[in-house]
């Protein structure tokens, strides 16, 4: 496993890559590895190509108040977790090489970027598309592996791909979960005990919106409803957003079908949490589930 | 000489090329080609690569009130002029297959697409910087052609290529002119018979800026000053911007050193027609002015 600091380096390294294997797998993360990271990496192994993983905690995708600054870092503690999973290289660039003096040109992503996370995080995903697309063209990868935890993300990278006509596909993976259900999340490292138990009420909002459409109920709104009921009922957690929609506009579908997505996102004490389910019959596959939102 | 309409057809045949020759060259037109265009397919050709020709009339860089729907068309002509070049292959893609339904992503460039055109045409520089970028994802060129007539869109592909990391490089040819000295642009076309002579006042003002600035003016605003007289004396054009900048940044420099850049926009008629020199000793090839330009 290559550590690679220089983009000259990873872009050359890529190439031999992309030479001597079917394909090139990038799982970009910005570090604090958890499951939910490495199952992308295992994806991607399992995909049987070459994999770069890349850590970089991209600071145009931070708002002015948010995390930047205490976001956790353990570069150590990743390589440690990589080490074992027969990647190929580590891409670990400086702000200052992705961001060079002078830098000045933006994705502008359009209205799927545009409500919940766009809405609460202005230039957030200006700044995912930017990193993203920056990390596409420097490892020119065939494959990029993104989990579903971050859901609009997903559809808004999916939408750039299209848009600018990248020759990369897109691979989602579900999302990994504690036993007890809560997503996982680096910024779980900021959850004190209390409020990791209440965190859970995040989780349990969803699978009452899960047992809800199961039901048979077909209305965005009586579903969402059902959610903020049970979030209302922990007033530790301030919700932001607790919605049913389309998972291709993020706008409520006229009538709820499989492959449309609950998503919530809460303040729990100081931290912003997220987590989603995509709405099918009962023993459809997390896999499944994925495919069913992706197809809409 | 290979017509290709569809993207993929291109993507994959431009993949071919590239195996098959030691580089490959794009040169993105809007058609309605003249010598200009032609100088840059023979300098790609020059180069020893392999050859694509775009020709798009790309909508997105296009206001409201702008000449998209008389903008000149004619691809059996400019197939005509291609044919004897020995061009690899003509990609016409349709404006449906660039911009399909639910396109949503635009590229954002910064501050050297804020003035100057800029200013006069919003949005022009979204537009021309986003259809460059799918042109390059979709031929993934290792170099691509530009004219140094469109000076401000060519430094603010420079900026998009170096932002966006882009494994592809930018080569600027200088402007071909009528041999009375007027650009060649497509919109010439437009031109009356009495609008074609009094658009010679736009080089004569940027003859005159060469002139004062190789007497020792390095006033920015005093050699502006010249040109205004010039453009002022001919009360049929209406002068957008005459301006001596730094060919970096488009802000006047503090002092004028050669490779800083004249540069006109003026209405003759209906008819919107830009021009620039980059200054230099009076011996300068315009080769070496153009890489004085991009040295700064």
């Amino acid at each position: 496993m290559r550590l690679i600091r220089s983009i000259d380096e990873v872009r050359h390294f890529s190439r031999q890559l992309r030479a001597h294997n079917a394909s090139l797998g990038l799982v970009p993360t910005m570090g604090a590895l958890h499951e939910g990271h490495l199952s992308l990496v295992r994806k991607a192994k399992n995909d049987g190509g070459a994999v770069v993983v890349s850590i970089f905690v991209n600071p145009t995708q931070f708002g002015p108040r948010e995390d930047l600054s205490r976001y956790p870092r353990n570069l150590d503690r990743d390589l440690d977790l990589l080490a074992p999973m027969d990647v190929d290289a580590v891409f670990v660039p400086e702000a200052a090489a992705i961001y060079p003096p002078g830098f000045d040109t933006f994705v502008e992503p359009g209205a799927v970027a545009q409500p919940l996370e766009g809405a609460s995080r202005p230039g957030h995903f200006r700044g995912v598309s930017t990193v993203v697309l920056k990390l596409f063209n420097i490892v020119e990868p065939t494959f990029a592996y993104f989990g579903q935890k971050d859901f609009q993300q997903a559809i808004v990278v999916r939408r750039l791909i299209e848009d600018f006509n990248l020759a990369v596909r897109l691979v989602l993976c579900p999302i990994v979960r504690e036993p007890d259900g809560l997503a996982l999340s680096s910024r779980n490292a900021y959850l004190k005990p209390i409020e990791r138990a209440v965190a859970l009420t995040l989780n349990r909002s969803l699978r009452r919106a899960g047992e809800v459409f199961c039901s048979g109920e077909a209305s965005a709104q009586a579903i969402a409803g059902e959610m903020k009921a049970v979030l209302q009922a922990e007033p530790r957690v301030q919700v932001d957003y607790s919605v049913v929609v389309a998972p291709n506009t993020f706008a409520p579908p006229s009538r709820v079908t499989p492959g449309c997505v609950a998503l919530v996102a809460a303040r729990v004490g100081s931290t912003r949490l997220l987590d989603n389910l995509i709405l099918a019959s009962p023993n459809t596959s997390d896999e499944e589930r994925l495919l069913l939102a992706l197809a809409v």
